[in-house]
């Protein structure tokens, strides 16, 4: 039996691959594994049987036999531990790319997501001109430290790996903001990611899932 | 040679144990290992000897031989790997509690941030008054859930782990918002997560470190 992941049945990013089973649909086809999906509502992700298995009532979800693990990150290296493909063998090199991972979650994401929630949600209010400059600010001071990381360098730290994966999904959350412009390391890194054959084939497996319900 | 880690000379939160280097003193406490501590300045923490360390020029950091480490939650599970007392055994329970540690960092961290942020730096501005009670809405959704979750258990997930490590300090940031106050469960589990001994060494530990900067 292969493992099952949850996704939304209808997602809200229009199958733009924004939402996080994306992360471990590309981890899953990285390492080679089948893998089944159950499609979950918005309504279903807040009642006890989809809160049994994640108490924030969010996707992704993982079960694989008796195991249950909720939040993407800890799925991710979940599998990445599992199987050959996404963290190398020496153990200082697989610890800095599980740095990796942790920096894209803990020191990417928020600024980035504070920036696109207040760019979805507050674009209307009276302080959204005056509060955007100091978002956008706040993304690129990481952005800024990032290209300087990565000046030169095909993947954050030696061969790709779990933490190039987390990084490139986190960064394409600023596809509509314009900054990625501004910094053409980064944007290229960004597309190294979304050229691989697993990106590619994840992408499409969650954009059919998001055409199948629009058309129905 | 014990591992050194990295903090704050003279820490911004006034040795109330908010800094980042609190969550790997409290690691290393509860698995027995003695460490050594380098203090950085500001002005430190942005040049390149300390930027290749963490790209990001932040502190923590964590250095043992030949590997260097940054991202708080990545040295505290390289802890956590290499010492008993902060993971399970069974894989299982094991997988469980590395994703309370990022559903510390990734879930709750974030809006607990962005509110204590807004609290520090927006205070005067014209929009606080109307945005502090949906960035409070937030926080509450997610302590709502975890509080669902945590009642009437000691700790997320069976025995005391690094999730709850990760978690209690993470709880800690509210300190200041009232918020722990609305969520009597969780009040206590982050006063079960003090009352342990290795939390009052870390804590002493860091305290002392910033009475000795305030005395200079």
């Amino acid at each position: 039996m292969p493992p099952t992941i949850t996704a939304f049945e209808n997602s809200p990013d229009r199958g733009k691959g924004q939402a996080r089973d994306m992360r471990l649909r590309w981890a899953l086809e990285e390492v080679g594994q089948p893998y089944d999906v159950r499609l979950v509502s918005f309504t279903a992700m807040k009642q006890p049987a989809h809160l049994a298995l994640h108490p924030f009532g969010q996707i992704p979800t993982y079960e694989d036999g008796d195991l249950a693990l909720f939040e993407t990150g800890a799925i991710v290296l979940h599998i990445a531990e599992r199987h050959a493909g996404l963290l190398p063998v020496a153990p200082s090199a697989r610890a800095r790319a599980i740095a990796w991972m942790f920096a894209a979650l803990s020191t990417l994401e928020p600024p980035i997501v504070e920036l696109t929630m207040a760019m979805l949600f507050e674009r209307d209010s009276s302080w959204y001109a005056e509060r955007l400059p100091m978002l956008q600010d706040r993304v690129r001071t990481r952005l800024g430290e990032l290209s300087r990381h990565i000046s030169g360098a095909d993947w954050l730290d030696g061969a790709f790996s779990a933490g190039d994966l987390m990084m490139v999904t986190v960064l394409r959350r600023l596809n509509t903001s314009g900054l990625l412009d501004e910094y053409p390391d980064i944007a290229a890194y960004v597309a190294r990611g979304e050229a691989r054959p697993a990106f590619r084939r994840a992408f499409d497996a969650q954009l059919a899932v998001f055409n199948a319900a629009s058309r129905s």
